[in-house]
């Protein structure tokens, strides 16, 4: 049943048949948040035995020898950077550890270019406009960073393939253009991993601006839900073959394998990059929480296990995301009132509804007592030029839950597109 | 044996006797660091207990049902919000708590001024010059946050009462100077308490900017070392009266209490001025480190068990600055070419040699294995303008170690001022 080819009448019997069911899903009083990607209890299980690893007895030194218990070792625990090397496809020499946040490395890293800047360029601050790229649908907390800060916000159009690498391409020739968020692999929200293609040219930008930075944060680098994963080209290497080896500050973090409070951060960039972002570290603090570093070390131990501990975290996610996916496709399917994304890994799934719907989709939902993301938290400045597009993060509920969520989901986006057509 | 009243050759006589007696203790290949305020292995072994209060099997809720291993509570956990409000005499209410350093929140509020601004007025780096006052011998490390943003640093000289509040409210009258720097109890490095009247001069302050702010670094609100521990007025308190809620920033932390490396920071502020931060740390992350701030306040309890813990803290700590202090009365009272504080609590011993002998009594001591803080470094831009400033920070070293240590530290002392002396 296409609803593009109803008429006003059937239409409007659909929405009678939508309202009902609608009414009946609000009497059985959901209370359900969908908003954020946030681990589910049986996830933040998986971790408990790391709190083993250390107790009153352990042994807490470094493998420098250095006492984790005391001060030192500003870029972390070599161990650690080891694994992160080998997580973002870095060497371990030019990972730095941070503390229990990447977003907070990146807001860091871009407090640092408004107030001391890049590449010998002036502060951020002193320029008279700075502006950022914004892929979109793209992760609301990047954005908000620079937003916070007072970039100009520019929409940058998502493809499968990532970013339009022809927009960037033009958009870099204004020298105001400070930098790009990049989620490369497993996109917030959509999924989608960055083509060989769109890497290589990341890596072959020569934007007009010195200080302009390309933010990768290779959240989901080994987040896979599928026996076909994704597979990433590796930009720092292009990097080198383009001599653009300052281009990029690469993040990722532990929040999503550990625990979300309590995981480690890591960033890593070229030598010349180091040297500043070193500098501006060393100011803010005298060191992190290595202990918590050793802790990882000690469970995860290396590449390794960090796949084997990404494999038990598929096992809880992969049929959540299922269950999301088949309603889908058997509710919506054929309708012409919805697209979404089939993601092989990562943390969300988005879709588009129908023009104009989105915002009316998401109040629907929180009326029968399921929030989700809200409409239009994906782009710039909170607004979707087409009202369409709406994250799913089916992380946290559990699957029964998820599929009242599901269902709920599917009739109010079912109901919206039957008011907006016979709106016409 | 005043050396001021010998006469030369009497003075020739005591230099070689120091200098066989330098050069015995140079044949020791002695190798120690004594140049920052470390905590000893045995005091980071108290707090073992403490990673045995979470582990695989434990309860990880809050007070509040939140989980600690997931996302959320911003502000910490409200038990552990308690025992800082505590420590720093303020509510509860107003405490934010932070990652595993202070320092991070002190830097992270210069940088929030930098880039946001205080109390509605303008960015200070939008501002043409902005200056921040020292208190010197102060904190490096403080100076050095406010020197990496490009303000100007002022001296202003300490007394055993605190700050010299004449010459603060002098120049607070300039309304380019925005903030100063304060260790209110223990003050590092001379182990002042400031005086009732010095913070009631705090209190009543009426800075010409709007926004200026004290930033009130309680590193050492419970670290005491005697029997007669010195009392701090509450600044909290004073400024309700004065109605100067929003002039003063409060910082604290564990690091000094659990582990340096591994505890939890907090600070606190009024109402207006939490709006502010709290803004700033909503785009920074999306929450601290939980479960270390749940294994805090299993282990620690109440400010009872704070308290408790830092009995014990002293009991290893109070031998060590007994036998620094015992050995420069013995070797230097008298002497008339050095004084020295000697605090009823904190971290360090402040002495000032004979003018201009400082850097050449530091390079003495390294020369013979023994590493002390930079001469200079307590005070802004490194410059001491007496060249008499040595911070002594007993902590890390064994007593037997420190015994060594002091001997020599003592010869140098002597042997620097005889120099000098013979210069004449």
């Amino acid at each position: 049943m296409d609803y593009l080819s109803l008429d006003k009448s059937a239409l409007q019997g659909v929405k009678e048949t939508l309202l009902e069911e609608y009414a009946a899903f609000k009497a059985q009083g959901l209370n359900l948040n969908m908003s954020r990607g946030k681990p589910c209890t049986e996830q933040l299980d998986l971790s408990m035995p790391m709190l083993d690893m250390l107790n009153g007895k352990s042994e807490v030194a470094a493998s420098t020898g250095d006492d984790c218990r005391n001060y030192g070792l500003p870029d972390g625990l070599p161990e650690l950077r080891e694994i992160f090397g080998g997580m973002m496809e870095v060497p371990a020499d030019n990972v730095l550890i941070g503390g229990n946040s990447s977003l907070n490395m990146m807001f860091d890293t871009v407090a640092c270019g408004m107030t001391h800047g890049f590449s010998g360029c002036e502060p951020w601050s002193r320029q008279k406009t700075i502006k950022f790229l914004c892929p979109c649908p793209g992760y609301d907390r990047h954005f908000a960073v620079t937003q916070y800060f007072g970039a100009e916000l520019i929409r940058v159009s998502m493809t499968p393939e990532g970013p339009n690498m022809d927009e960037v391409e033009e958009l870099i020739k204004d020298p105001a253009v400070k930098g790009i968020w990049c989620v490369p692999k497993y996109s917030n929200p959509q999924g989608y991993t960055y083509s060989d293609d769109t890497v290589r040219r990341f890596a072959a930008l020569k934007p007009a601006a010195k200080d302009f930075r390309v933010f990768w944060d290779n959240a989901y680098c080994v987040h896979e839900l599928s026996d076909t994963p994704d597979t990433l080209l590796n930009l720092w290497e292009e990097c080198k073959k383009t001599g653009n080896e300052n281009l990029v500050f690469y993040f990722s973090s532990m929040s999503k394998i550990t625990f979300p409070g309590s995981g480690v951060a890591a960033m890593a960039a070229s030598g010349e990059n180091l040297e500043v972002l070193r500098e501006h570290f060393s100011f803010q603090t005298i060191g992190r929480d290595k202990l918590n570093q050793l802790r990882h070390v000690k469970f995860l131990k290396n590449l390794d296990g960090v796949r084997e501990q990404m494999k038990k975290h598929r096992a809880i996610l992969e049929p959540k995301f299922q269950v999301v996916l088949e309603k889908f496709q058997k509710e919506l399917g054929g309708l012409q009132i919805a697209k979404w994304t089939e993601p092989h890994g990562g943390y969300f799934i988005s879709v588009d509804v129908l023009e104009g719907c989105a915002k009316r989709v998401v109040s629907l939902c929180k009326e029968a007592g399921v929030v989700l993301t809200g409409a239009g938290a994906a782009f710039p400045y909170g607004q979707d030029p087409k009202d369409e597009n709406i994250r799913i993060a089916p992380t946290y509920p559990s699957v029964d839950e998820l599929k009242k969520a599901v269902e709920l989901f599917c009739i109010c986006v079912k109901l919206a597109a039957a008011e907006k057509l016979l709106e016409k």
